[in-house]
């Protein structure tokens, strides 16, 4: 079979040793760049050759980027169109169905469902796809196609609000390429109501990535209250009092973010149970301590301190900050959660960070659980040494 | 208050600094020892001083080991007592009841629970007691009576089978304290009943710190068939069953474990879902890939591989084999389960040990889920590093 595509040689004294043992990606240094690579447009799909021209992989091309060929497909004779991303949609759907009672998850995330740069979350029937690579959004129409033989009529928005689509020289609006959206969804996770705006939203609207550490929350919140602080839509907050919490505070800088939490208490029926604080964290839990409030859970998911390497150390003065005065608003015997989704922090540089900041606010304890991402957010094998999303919980004495 | 406790020293150069920021040992290079600490019996409470002679906590002295010193106590006034442990019981117990909904559970978890070396764990009236170190072996009496205070007429065994009791110089015979126990006792966990044969069993008859995992998995069987290899009482297989999977198959090496996972089944109504084959792991997993045999799930959850250092290359080998050849009877599709409760490998050295046999197996796939021992096994922040059990859930392509 004769395929037309352009190829990208791997340099001389360079090895593609490295993907042919799954790793998904090409650095920029190990494939040769000339003029002929030049006129390659960003987002072609390559034909990705090791020094001697032996077949290696299709590949999706960068130009500019530091990671030159994201692996698509390891047989030459495979067209990428959309029959082959249908069976990559089937594959990860028949995965979520079976972890999940209701079709409200992560479809599609990216390398480690085989389709780099590629988000979809799923809202029941509305699928919010985030094409945050320029190969899937030249294959968009195939995308489409692909997602209409799966689902049945999907309503399918476009949100192009990807950090990393500025890299890849897309742009930023968000659209909905099939059917219509009325309003925030409501989405049921963990025993609440969530209303996710899928169009208005940070990032598509909702996290599911933190679903498994909402759960594990409820069940230590159960009797007690909660503080919720950096609450987003309220995941910690509406969690915890459908699993028996008896009030739950949820603290958040952004005013449509608090909003949404309480449409979903409200929606639950947990509006006697909730309220909100609207301000700077840091502030608001510098206030509270001072009223001598204290709480049974308080949980701190703060927005990514340590998004990259050059943040880092700045990234962890703040999650310590966050883990004192945190600690300082726990009852004794109660607990504290401290997230991360910082891809620079590994656990084990978290983890110190947070223990340090407890210690310096004068509290001890034991870990009694430490959560990632849901299964709905699967990790590619070579890449697991990034996984972004750490919770741990702790029991303060 | 004078108290007539033995004084341990921190030598000139060393200081305790690390102690006074949580950390739980002091080593036996760090405190001076000399003939009047050679006079001080094992397993004796001692106060640990630094250099200055300022008190640094009571700790519990062990003249032989590297650990010299384990933290019980950071106030000099308090009396360890059986009021003492009490508290420490009832701290534990709370956090257990908020977690589960049936007494059975491990209530105490060594250094994370305050009780360096205590295991209790608790079958519901019946508290398996193993008191790995010799200052809880002499404060036994108080032990029981804590235990007594805590819990309405306890059947208490003590469970002296702890690789570690031969280091402090204990003996090893198991024998019932309190009350009396007629053959295993029936558990209840995720759903299943489990035989925990609390007098005759490895270690207290029972490994809880699976649970959660068991749970996960369980999820993944749902509706396909089960290989558990490493079985123990049936553990995976049990809880697989309970969650719908269409049949399990425990293989084990004993054929004393394959009898409780056949009356766990049996009690649970899964006899004819369920079956076992006794024999060496990687004899029975060659047999099975060469009658072409395949799984939906294939957990391998052998015994500790790398139980410390000296063993970690050739544990790392074991464990690459175990995925090498789990990996080959997983259908297309299905999942693959591997755990190590090696000390020595940590969660980033067991998964590359783990990711090379199955790339070696000739399958690639994703990880869809990273666990580790269950809510009822705290972990001394200061120890975070040595979290004994991991579990990684694999997806093949």
């Amino acid at each position: 079979m004769t395929q037309n595509r352009s190829e990208l040689r791997f340099r001389p004294n360079k090895s593609p040793q490295r993907i042919r043992h799954g790793f998904p990606w090409a650095y920029d240094n190990e494939v040769v760049t000339d003029r002929r690579t030049k006129k390659i447009a960003l987002g072609t799909i390559v034909d990705l050759l090791d020094n001697d021209r032996n077949f290696v992989a299709q590949a999706a091309f960068h130009p500019d980027s530091k990671i030159a060929a994201r692996v698509l497909e390891r047989d030459r004779d495979v067209q990428i169109d959309a029959k082959w991303l249908e069976s990559k949609l089937r594959f990860a759907r028949d995965h979520r169905d079976r972890m999940f009672d209701t079709p409200f998850y992560r479809l599609i995330h990216a390398e480690a469902d085989g389709l780099p740069g590629l988000i979809i979350d799923r809202f029941g029937d509305v699928l919010a796809v985030q094409p945050n690579a320029a190969w899937i959004e030249n294959l968009l129409p195939d995308l489409q196609e692909a997602l209409k033989a799966v689902f049945d009529a999907p309503v399918i928005i476009k949100n192009a609000s990807g950090r990393a689509r500025g890299l890849e020289g897309l742009s930023e609006e968000t659209v909905v390429l099939d059917g219509s959206v009325d309003g925030p969804i409501p989405v049921q996770m963990n025993g609440a109501t969530y209303m996710a705006d899928v169009l208005g939203g940070q990032k598509t609207g909702l996290f599911y990535d933190q679903r498994p550490n909402h759960a594990f929350a409820a069940k230590l919140a159960k009797g007690g209250d909660v503080l919720d602080v950096f609450s987003h839509v309220g995941g910690f907050s509406l969690a915890a009092l459908a699993g028996g919490a008896t009030h739950a505070t949820a603290v958040d800088g952004s005013a449509a973010a608090l909003e949404l939490a309480s449409k979903g208490a409200a929606a639950t029926g947990f509006d006697d149970r909730f309220d909100t604080i609207k301000g700077d964290a840091f502030e608001v839990m510098t206030k509270l301590a001072d009223e001598g409030r204290s709480f049974d859970v308080v949980v701190c998911d703060p927005p990514a301190f340590a998004p990259a390497k050059p943040a880092l150390q700045a990234g962890l003065r703040a999650y310590e900050k966050v883990a004192r005065m945190g600690a300082a608003l726990v009852r004794p015997g109660g607990y504290l959660v401290l997230c991360s989704c910082s891809h620079a922090a590994d656990l084990s540089t978290f983890r110190q960070a947070s223990l340090r900041g407890v210690g310096k606010g004068g509290r001890t304890g034991q870990i009694v659980y430490t959560g990632f991402a849901g299964e709905d957010h699967p990790v590619h094998p070579q890449l697991a040494e990034t996984a972004y999303l750490k919770s741990i919980f702790l029991r303060l004495v």
